[in-house]
């Protein structure tokens, strides 16, 4: 059925049909081509088991309405002279889209040895699913891809990071049903509250209903249709429903309904930006019901597959050795008549280029889904109108990241006509104190707004929802099209988007070997709220655990920052904003945190980043007897402390403070990019002194970075292990053994010969601490030598 | 608004709303009293600052709206004379459930000493958020709760999986506005398609529109009142609406909607159970619409309070400080009239207690949120009648998660009438081959089926749907009511779970440290699909990590088994279906694999959890010249190939082999149960020889599980350094230098001496390696070499 009112049947002319059947019949040859033949591409002769590959891989199941999809956005776009990309959700279908890509001449240009002729598709055939070849998803080396086939539920949050900011372009975006049934594609509809019909561009979600996943029926087929049309409808949607097996029927019907999305579309942004229309309307949603593996075969060995999830994969299994089978599969080629759709030479036919659209509006030419060829540098201003000024350590307190607040403020308001930068976070900007940006711009909003509340504005550049996997695919989106942004989020949290930080590393990862591909802003987070700061919701809010996840991932992506105070962090955050092709980690505090370096000293650091801390140490030329070491503000407050509690009570003994601001720096050199050779590394930490390492994460996670040193033994490293309550900030350290009387104590224990010498000292720093232990639990508060300590 | 056809005015006699609206207050003022007193709770004489907690910390917003739910629930249990639990998603209100929980008593039954009476009212407002006291959210501590008032977003999920095979409870869920943006929240509404009502009780979700976030509105409490409606009938269900902020008004439709609700899943149950009624029907959900901290300031400081988002935390920030926010404070507090409550000692009147349940029918003392109470040992067969037939290590393959299957369907039968056991997945029971449970029992599925459909079941107890995120919040609701389950899923996706499953694991460590939570059955992962075997998907599949990401957590919580074979998967799984209060990971391929142990020797080595394989290695007695050890499937046969490789090519050459199957016995003694002392890790590893250890996941993991031993600067571990593509699985292990021709150069490179003597053996390992490479390369296969290779 379809909502428009013209019969389907009589929408499309025949010439326009055929058109569309035969690209859309070269398509789906292409796909099979792909996941069966490494020979006789055009099945000049016979098939022989011999064409056939001996490892048959790739997803036939979704393949056909892939290519339905991409046959009809090339129509629309071309008829409409309009620039468009396509998400596509069912990513593993990746041989129908190189099929298309193919077809369109935008593989060729990109990789002109698989040129479009005979060589060409030998060559197509051949690589796909095959060592040294390409993927059998969509993938970085996917012309015209943003989105890789892996990991299912990010394609929708996609599309609509790639549609903000930018006014001209349709997004596509193809969901399928399996797809729609996880968490994070189920929360991403939402995102049409967001979307700002005078500043974005639209998204046009294709729901794909085939009815079957690997071995079940997905719910959304099943739902009564009422119950879907409901459901799309509740999501802010006008639903287009698409649904047949007889091709003629269904191109018509699809082409209606694009024209219809299409046309909608532009009414609605045509209202919002020319008659000042604020309400939001109901964008369209095309929902496809076509059987899953259409056109291939209809039953294998008895057992039905087309319209089955038999035909998820490959549904024709044993073709090198079943001439049955083999027999099939010639059968299945031939039907889509290639001799009608390839000439001689295996060039496409006029009728199958008919809608094929023109340069760079083809869906693989589009300079946004290859986002390093658009992006800009940032407008960054110089941070010293932002930094605290600092006449010594520790005289002062800033909450960092409202000073960097500050910083965003500017790049917010000099990018107010570019509008290629925005910050994401789960309801949480103006909680982690970054809330200075308000004055640049507003939290982005199309709902009805009352009179209390704040900062909503439905051209804001600030994205809040409470969806940690939405605010990561929106900011993916965004970056993977050539623009830039933050993710502040609570530590602890950011954990709900481990998977998807997975994806986005390997994408980086992948397109660093892409010639073609061109470096992209890197993604960034600012992780604060953090574990040492959760005293008031507890336990269940401690972990930092994100540093590790991000640390097992490729070398050459991965940074993790732990700026020890406000100067520190704006160096790290400038630095960040201006590096391409990273996923960035900052981790920073939003409590008031003593200020430490100026900014010079600040820019020297993190230069370094790591490096000694002369003015906080009691060192006088040769080796220290310890090291003390930090990395992290919390660990460095109490590192600072104890370095003090020792000066006071041992003052001859000689201690060095190091602090790492750039965690990769332990590694060795030859492991990370960042990482120090061993004569730095032992310059740094010495060879063979005591470093008592004060870390703000798990503490195992610097003996993975520095077991290789010469000095490694010598490491005793202290930081969370899982001891947390609701309490106050300095139960926290207490509980997990990182408090400035415990690391005093431990460099006494591990000063050889110091523990006799200094015994009363020790007694006095554990008493001292008890002290602490028994206030706190009576008053629940810290004593206020601790909140109220202050440096010198 | 209402649905049903009387006034709610008139629902209620004046004597059972006075009694309600008592209850309600009572409860207002406790959550009030738990935020902010540390004496004087019962206003005995005017409010001094000193009677005010210096660190004020707490949810007030959602409070007033949990206080109604729980006294409605109250009148609803006593009423029907039912078994109900509540899973109360907004569980950053935690002051308000332990207030109820007080009131009926199940706080001072569970901790005497918080006596319902005035003293224990004084230690109940104490505790809370106070160091040594209570958490501010839900937690563990606090009675009939099953769900952590922690990261947001499992709240419906884990109602469901509390309500699978307990026919006779009601489950209701409240849902706040805030999490119901979450994806996971989002994607687990469509569980009711898997709910069987005559085997599964009944979820009442409750969805709590207070209107706004931390710090904006929520998206569903804007949407146009016909848009939500659409959402939720779209989303299966039938919308009762209850909305004001008149108490009177709202507890009379309050009490209407309750009692429709119940009514309508007691009608949905009778037709189910007694008519044979199989088409899925729609349930009842509560959408409750009330002012964000009703009751509490309207203003504060000249700004709106009541009814915005700055009613989210504490109202009042500066008691202490401020006289003006003190007696703001009073009024509020004296607004609930405390002396119609409580009498002079404390004790609450007969009015407020009206409606309070007896005994275990208390949502505070309901066996169902001890799930330790309930849970009986599974019926495990004896493995003899699953294990492969072993005559010699490596003469046969078996697929070892079929095997498993075996004894999965087994347990499955034999828990056919307790119904006490699940299997959860996404989708991917068969496709990780552990089809033969379905010959006991089939895949839960409510919609319709269709003829061509396999498996499905409307009784079934394999819970299959495409979302990680509910499976593993079914799971967890399961087990935490007392039940026991295996969750099987892609190795690479289970990262989508990792911030569910820290949740989890901090639930269980913390409830250790509580005596009256009971031990639970174990969270057992069956991870296959893994890295070494993603050579088909490709990159975007390949991910070990998630080891590395619970290896982070509470020792005493999380167990890592790596069975190599068959009959080593069949022991381990045995054990983890035995254990309780564990998260069990257990990693193991789909392939066939060789069988290396038989059933007893399984046993022994499983038993130790590392062992030598003499029969693998050359060592003669003395110490070996090297150690090739190995964790996981593929890297023990590569292990088994390389020493077989160094037995004919270095006859001479002493090697012995060592299996970990249990990760953690790496670890230090003191630093996981599981660990090794030093004295057993030196007689296996040696001190000083080389070991050359081929390891499942990210190589440096081993490094961290070892640095502290003997010999660790000896250890050179190979595993997973993502490096991968679609390509053969032989290739996967060549491209991170895991297969057995490097690991025996490896060898070579590290037994002193070794590689003058072996130079020619060493270029021709290395020429074979490279022979590999190229065949790959031009076959898109594996030599048979590799793939036909038979132990001996």
């Amino acid at each position: 059925m379809s909502d428009s009112e013209q019969e389907p049947a009589n929408y499309l002319s025949d010439k326009e049909l055929l058109a569309l059947d035969a690209h859309w019949r070269a398509a789906n040859y292409l796909t099979v081509g792909q996941i069966y033949l490494m020979a006789n591409p055009l099945l000049d002769e016979p098939l022989r088991p011999e064409h056939i590959k001996p490892r048959l891989l790739g997803h036939w199941g979704t393949s056909p309405g892939l290519n339905l999809v991409h046959t009809h956005l090339n129509r629309v776009i071309k008829n409409q002279d309009m620039a468009a990309i396509c998400v596509w959700g069912p990513g593993h279908g990746g041989p129908a889209v190189l099929a298309n890509s193919w077809l369109e001449g935008s593989y060729s240009q990109t990789y002109p040895d698989v040129s479009r002729d005979a060589e060409g598709m030998a060559l197509l055939f051949r690589q796909f699913s095959f060592p040294g070849g390409v993927p059998s998803h969509v993938a970085p080396q996917t012309p015209g891809s943003i989105h890789e086939g892996g990991e299912l539920g990010y394609s929708l949050s996609h599309a609509y990071g790639a549609a903000l900011d930018n006014p001209e372009l349709l997004v596509a975006c193809v969901i399928g049903d399996g797809e729609a049934e996880t968490g994070p594609l189920a929360a991403s509809w939402h995102s049409n509250k967001f979307l700002d019909p005078v500043h974005d561009g639209a998204v046009l979600p294709i729901l794909h209903l085939n009815g079957y996943k690997i071995a079940n029926p997905s719910i959304l087929a099943r739902l009564p249709v009422g119950e879907l049309d409901h459901l799309l409808r509740g999501l802010g949607h006008d639903p287009l429903h698409v649904e047949g097996d007889d091709p003629l029927h269904v191109h018509a019907a699809m082409a209606q309904a694009m024209d219809t999305a299409v046309s909608r579309i532009n009414a609605i942004q045509h209202e919002a930006r020319r008659e000042g229309v604020t309400e939001r309307q109901r964008w369209p949603v095309i929902v496809l019901r076509t059987p899953k593996g259409w056109t291939g075969p209809a039953e294998v060995d008895g057992l039905l597959v087309e319209g089955t999830w038999r035909a998820h994969q490959v549904p024709l299994a044993a073709v090198r050795e079943n001439p049955r089978h083999l027999e099939q599969l010639e059968q299945w080629l031939r039907s889509y008549r290639p001799r009608e759709l390839f000439d001689d030479q295996g060039r496409p036919s006029a009728q199958v280029l008919e809608y094929i659209p023109e340069g760079t509006h083809r869906l693989g030419a589009s300079a946004h889904t290859n986002g390093g060829l658009l992006v800009r540098d940032l407008p960054m201003p110089s941070l010293e109108g932002y930094a605290v000024p600092v006449d010594k350590p520790g005289a002062m307190q800033h909450e960092p990241t409202r000073v960097l607040g500050g910083l965003l403020e500017t790049v917010m308001a000099r990018t107010a006509g570019r509008r290629d930068f925005r910050l994401f976070g789960p309801d949480e900007t103006a909680s982690n104190r970054l809330q200075d940006v308000y004055r640049a711009t507003g939290k982005a909003w199309q709902e009805k707004t009352l009179e209390v509340d704040e900062n909503l504005d439905r051209h804001g550049r600030v994205m809040e929802i409470l969806s940690e996997h939405t605010c990561q695919g929106w900011l993916e989106g965004y970056l993977l099209t050539g623009r830039h942004g933050v993710f502040s989020c609570y530590e602890a949290f950011v954990h709900i988007v481990d998977s998807m930080v997975n994806q986005h590393i390997k994408w980086l990862r992948t397109t660093r070997r892409i010639p073609w591909r061109r470096p992209i802003a890197s993604l960034n987070y600012l992780l604060t709220s953090h574990v040492w700061r959760q005293d008031n919701n507890g336990f269940s809010h401690q972990d930092p655990g994100f540093i590790d996840h991000v640390l097992n991932k490729s070398p050459e992506i991965v940074r993790v920052y732990l700026p020890p105070d406000a100067n520190t962090l704006l160096v790290v955050a400038d630095h960040v904003l201006r590096t391409r092709d990273y996923v960035n980690v900052v981790v920073a505090g939003k409590q008031p945190c003593f200020d430490w370096l100026t900014l010079d000293e600040a820019r020297g650091h993190c230069a370094r980043g790591a490096g000694i801390w002369d003015w906080a140490g009691t060192e006088t030329g040769d080796e220290p007897d310890v090291v003390l070491a930090c990395a992290g503000d919390v660990p460095t407050l109490e590192v600072l402390a104890a370095a003090r509690l020792l000066r006071r009570h041992l003052p001859d003994l000689a201690v060095r403070v190091v602090n790492v601001v750039d965690l990769a720096r332990l590694l060795p050199a030859e492991e990370h990019p960042h990482g120090m050779a061993d004569a730095e590394f032992d310059a740094l930490f010495t060879a063979d002194r005591p470093v008592v390492f004060a870390y703000h994460g798990y503490p195992w996670l610097i003996h993975r970075l520095a077991y290789r040193r010469t000095g490694h033994a010598h490491f005793h490293v202290r930081g969370y292990k899982e001891e947390g309550s609701t309490t106050t900030p300095f139960d926290m350290v207490v509980r997990n053994d990182l408090d400035r009387y415990r690391l005093a104590m431990d460099v006494i224990d591990r000063v050889p010969g110091l523990a006799v010498r200094a015994g009363s000292v020790r007694q006095e720093l554990a008493d001292t601490r008890l002290r602490h232990h028994a206030w706190i639990r009576e008053h629940g508060t810290d004593l206020p030598e601790v909140t109220d300590w202050t440096w010198n």
